[in-house]
């Protein structure tokens, strides 16, 4: 079986948006976006990760949450997803937004052109890698060891990997919220009609799920 | 995490009906129910466990019947489904519809008044089970080793554990084909609503997936 690179649960405004370049410490996506907003849909349900009392719902939305670990081994994110630092580090002390149970639970590769020693977390690994996305895909699908790579974004890293065309299937919901100027996904969905199918499917939360996969 | 006892792609007509009560070894749904029309859906997507060539869908569809397995320690199953015989069995040559490699990778208890010995054929086991629905269940989760169990159908044996209120999760395709007269799972999904929420997500290939979950 293939190795896929998926998207998975990565959320934007209905314009499109999933964050704000002046992420900060206290605003990891930037000014005026609230993330527990933007991820309201996968916060109400059972599988929700995050989820400290029982409950939750256990319908369409719950689905995909699940989903954002299945079969996955390895994940690639961008700095900025990492952390709000810009250039070289200062230090090595911070090491994510997660604590010390990130909810990865597998290799992470980290794209900066700052490289630093290797941190593990609990379950998680975070190496950081200097290279292109053909490259960091080839390290990436070994340490997956046969099984998936996600692609967790954000926006900047998504569109570096779409155009080196190396992403194969996208689960993107889209949130009700619109957010104005920020980090664009797209325009709109249809720019990747050519390159993919697309199944566009409402949820009763309000959300709109849509799953792209290669033509 | 609870254990959860979960219905699973399974495939009712638009009026209902699963099957039809003259099955038999050449028609293993009864007269006039052909499962490759019923089940077209996940035939088509790419993670069909019968799928022999490459290619298929990874849209809606897929999600369902890539969770088909997903967290899935065990399975219950009525007699019906696992053969056409009636009664005592005559002798125990029948091992199943699936032939050496069947789909289910885990302990399978068929559900029958006829106990027999169990059988192992690659990585499922089934087990032939004598009792009341919580006592199977019961046997069923020991065997799940803290994953989730499946029912497995058919109608009657759903209806047998819905009556006992031991479902806690179902998800229903219901195919635009209309059957008549048949084994009926429901008159409406709405027979169901007292006890479940529901979300009905309507899928591009035209079935239309129902995911109900407890109150």
């Amino acid at each position: 079986m293939d190795q896929l690179l998926r998207v998975q649960n990565f959320t934007v405004s209905s314009d499109g948006v999933a964050a704000r370049e002046d992420q900060s410490l206290e605003r990891p996506f930037g000014h005026g976006i609230d993330p527990g907003e933007l991820f309201a849909w996968a916060g109400a349900t059972a599988s929700w990760p995050g989820r400290t009392e029982p409950g939750g719902s256990r319908g369409l939305d719950d689905y995909f949450t699940r989903d954002f670990s299945h079969h996955i081994g390895a994940e690639i994110m961008g700095r900025n997803k990492f952390g709000p630092q810009r250039g070289p580090w200062r230090d090595h002390e911070w090491r994510g937004w997660w604590g010390d149970e990130p909810p990865f639970h597998t290799p992470v590769f980290v794209l900066t052109h700052h490289e630093r020693p290797s941190i593990t977390l609990s379950d998680t690994t975070f190496h950081f890698v200097d290279g292109d996305p053909a490259t960091v895909l080839a390290r990436a699908r070994e340490a997956a060891r046969g099984k998936d790579v996600r692609l967790g974004g954000g926006v900047t890293t998504i569109r570096e990997f779409l155009d080196a065309d190396l992403v194969d299937t996208l689960h993107i919901a889209v949130s009700p919220v619109k957010l104005g100027p920020g980090l664009r996904l797209w325009d709109s969905p249809d720019d990747l009609r050519d390159r993919f199918h697309l199944d566009t499917v409402p949820s009763p939360s309000g959300v709109t799920h849509h799953l792209f996969w290669r033509k």
